[in-house]
């Protein structure tokens, strides 16, 4: 409802193709600017720069925003850059506005994994050291949170979600039921229910999440659920 | 969008009552029943009681209903009492529709503090026991993840925050960047930013998400920013 009113007002749109591509129908009569996946940084001062010249500009994300997305590459360039864009600047006014990530969205399609505890992993070591990765890997799994991975695989990273499946195994069971969800909620989803041991890496591309349970997550009836512990205190109440 | 048709079409609805007031508009003519916090369990006995009746039931969450929410409830229940609901079954369908997370909407007012790895912990030892919160806090500031704390305090648990934050300070220091959003989007929102060494609890209550940095995240004109590490990989790029 939020981005509904914000695109409507933008004069100018900027995003990634695939994501505009969704947005079609609000973006009549308006500049577009679109562009393919990497340059972010570029992105970033192109919004701002336009911004700066007095335009209503709006980046559209897929997704959630703020969740290893485009909001904290523009506020990163705006501090570089020493714009002023905190509250009552004449220069800028940014606004982010919140959408269903997609570890939600993947969420609602497998059914409820993600009602306890959880930690989210990006695999992409684009930009962060492929140790801290593995530690937080590590720790995540040792931790019993569901463990939910961004960015599994892309063609020029084949092996990462493969090491990480398997630094998970070493204290999770092969049993665990684990959710791979590509592009939910757009053309080409799919929703595949496997487990730690038998994870086809085929079904996974750069677009897909890939949500591990916990050691209490059990499926039933081709949904993954991870409780949250009402049946355990409260046996006899059903 | 999807949230508003399921609505539309159901006959039923239930939910908390604070939840129920936000979504007024959508219930006249409506059978509606509303329920004070607590006692999950028999409203997903209820709701399922009603669908098995062949009504359209819906039961409205705050947030995302798929994270610490009913989601999770309604399976565990329905797993219990043996009811179907697979794909084809002619007794329940069960679908869960995902909303915006209390986390993404916290994160967008206070800035852009998740565009990092994070890890989400529940502070309510009501159903899980103190000793795993501990460790779960403990791993996850070892590992540098961003901390989303849900349900930080409450009246009857009003020391578990102070303490959560204790752990979270052997590993990280005092000046790390907190946010506290309690309300997002709704009435009586207030969004707080602090450091871990100077949370004030009495800003913090049962309705508030607090997002701890990590030892990247960073404050400036007033937003949190947990970098993705663009700028330290091209530094020359802006």
């Amino acid at each position: 409802m939020q981005a509904r009113q914000a695109l409507e007002q933008a004069e100018v749109v900027l995003g990634y193709k695939t994501y505009l591509r969704q947005a079609e129908a609000l973006l009549k009569g308006k500049e577009v600017i679109a562009s393919g996946m990497t340059h972010e940084l570029d992105r970033a001062g192109e919004a701002l720069d336009l911004a700066l010249t007095g335009k209503c500009v709006a980046m559209v994300s897929g997704g959630d925003p703020g969740i290893y997305a485009m909001a904290g590459v523009i506020f990163d360039v705006a501090k570089v850059r020493n714009i002023e864009f905190g509250p009552g600047s004449d220069q800028v006014e940014i606004t982010v506005i919140p959408g269903i990530p997609a570890l939600a969205a993947a969420a609602s399609l497998l059914g409820a994994p993600l009602t306890h505890d959880f930690a989210t992993v990006s695999l992409s070591d684009r930009l962060t050291p492929w140790e801290l990765i593995e530690k937080r890997l590590h720790l995540a799994a040792e931790a019993d949170f569901v463990i939910v991975l961004y960015n599994p695989k892309s063609k020029g990273r084949p092996w990462q979600l493969g090491r990480a499946m398997e630094i998970v195994t070493e204290s999770r069971s092969p049993e665990t039921p684990v959710g791979v969800v590509a592009r939910a909620m757009r053309e080409g989803q799919s929703v595949t229910l496997t487990t730690l041991g038998q994870v086809n890496e085929a079904d996974v591309d750069m677009q897909t999440v890939v949500i591990i349970g916990n050691s209490r997550t059990y499926t039933y009836q081709g949904r993954m659920v991870t409780p949250r512990g009402y049946l355990e205190k409260y046996p006899d109440a059903v």
